[in-house]
């Protein structure tokens, strides 16, 4: 088992229901990013869900949850305009990042800087910043609550 | 009680799934029209999963389902082609029109023909062309099959 | 395909929610029967809902919903003092017939006289008295109203 | 916010699906208590098959999942040998203590001596044997895990 490594930082080129944001700002908090494309199934149906769920669960003043649209797929249908249109549809009220795409490949910079393999993603950051956890797909209530809450407890 | 009305024909400016259909062209099929917009979620939750239960449960011969993009809000985000890249991701195989928009209202032109309230709804066309059901929000699989079945009978 | 029979008549030795009936006294309805044994997860997650909302979509003087709690395991805890508590508990307000017990083997009368092959066992019979449906398990709601609807527009 | 107290001890009469246990042999893990009634609808569809997902999701050497038959109405219905064809038909595979009947009263004993309201209560014992949750009704998954990670963190 290696050591925690810092997490990389965020290629955002805009942000909805914040202000710019950067993992340095959200230092001393349990960070929870959930990342997702607005036209995937199991996003709509499971992950979102779930991170409204950890945004209801637990204090905003211990943790924060990111979404962060990382599309790297279907790029023309996916764009901001349709993504800020998504998010007051579905009643997404945590602030939610753009990936900033790439030049010369469909992923864009921030999935590709932490090798993410699609879509859902879950990542776990905590207060030091060190990436905790990254799993794709999604997992339990009761298995993310007990990470969220261990990272809570360090 | 009064009696049936011819149901209004279709305006649709582009056909995912199909070659473009009419309503004449499914004389002496039960038609199901599920009506909805690809960013509205009772529309994701309820109302397609409910249209492809009803395109499995019954024979393609006897009832025709078709989906109706009826796009009135969110107009920039809604695109076709956005819509091709959501019918891709959500595995919608049946006859899906766009709904032709108007060009001084926000209502698209069968919307309107219609007098549809919103999204989701559903339409049920008997064998000769008449419109029998029309229902706002989703109505539970038991009443829609069993109205789905009355019109086969008659 | 053969011509439908008769469906065999009911042993029952108590009756809940109901005076005694009997298959000629709903000659007329479309009768639905659920056979479910009260410890049988499958009737209690799923065929004693559906059950429930048949009784809720159909018309009662137009179709009969019609419990059987044919026990065929687990005798000593099954018992008609339990059945009891569980219809309260579920709030089961349909009529519910005790299938009466075998002398000689472990199956109760009606289940062997129908051939049930277990729990939940859904069964339907026509306004004439006529066996139209036998099938063992959960089916889609949509298939089961739109075979009530069949029988009720023959 | 008064400090947390020691966990009764319980008084059960039966053991299903363990030798007997105490309190004090299951000191140094977290343990979690789900009491429950056999014919109550809601510990039925909610409160066990979240104790199963505790019991799947927590690693045995730290987390003790017991359940606790806590009858106190329609005593002559959900008798031990009603219990048993119940733990055996859901799969039940965690120890289940039957909670001893009061002479004298409704509820049983070990219902009585933790103030328990009704069912399903879930209750969660540190690993020094102090009560630190006592909840009835189900609660999010999310919230469970978190608050069991919080007393394995301890």
């Amino acid at each position: 088992m290696s050591a925690p490594q810092p997490a990389p930082a965020w290629h955002v080129s805009q942000w909805f229901n914040s202000e710019p944001l950067s993992l340095g700002s959200l230092r001393g908090k349990v960070v929870v990013v959930h990342a997702f494309q607005m036209l995937c199934p199991g996003c709509v149906q499971h992950g979102l869900p779930q991170a409204q769920r950890i945004a209801r669960q637990f204090d905003p003043a211990q943790v924060a949850v990111i979404g962060l649209h990382t599309v790297f797929e279907h790029h023309t249908a996916m764009t901001p305009v349709a993504l800020a249109a998504f998010l007051q549809e579905y009643g997404i009220r945590f602030p939610v990042g753009v990936d900033t795409p790439s030049e010369d490949e469909p992923l864009p910079q921030t999935m590709t800087a932490y090798g993410m393999r699609g879509t859902p993603t879950l990542i776990l950051i905590d207060r030091d910043g060190l990436l905790r956890k990254h799993s794709f797909g999604v997992e339990p209530d009761m298995q993310v609550g007990a990470d969220i809450a261990m990272l809570l407890g360090n």
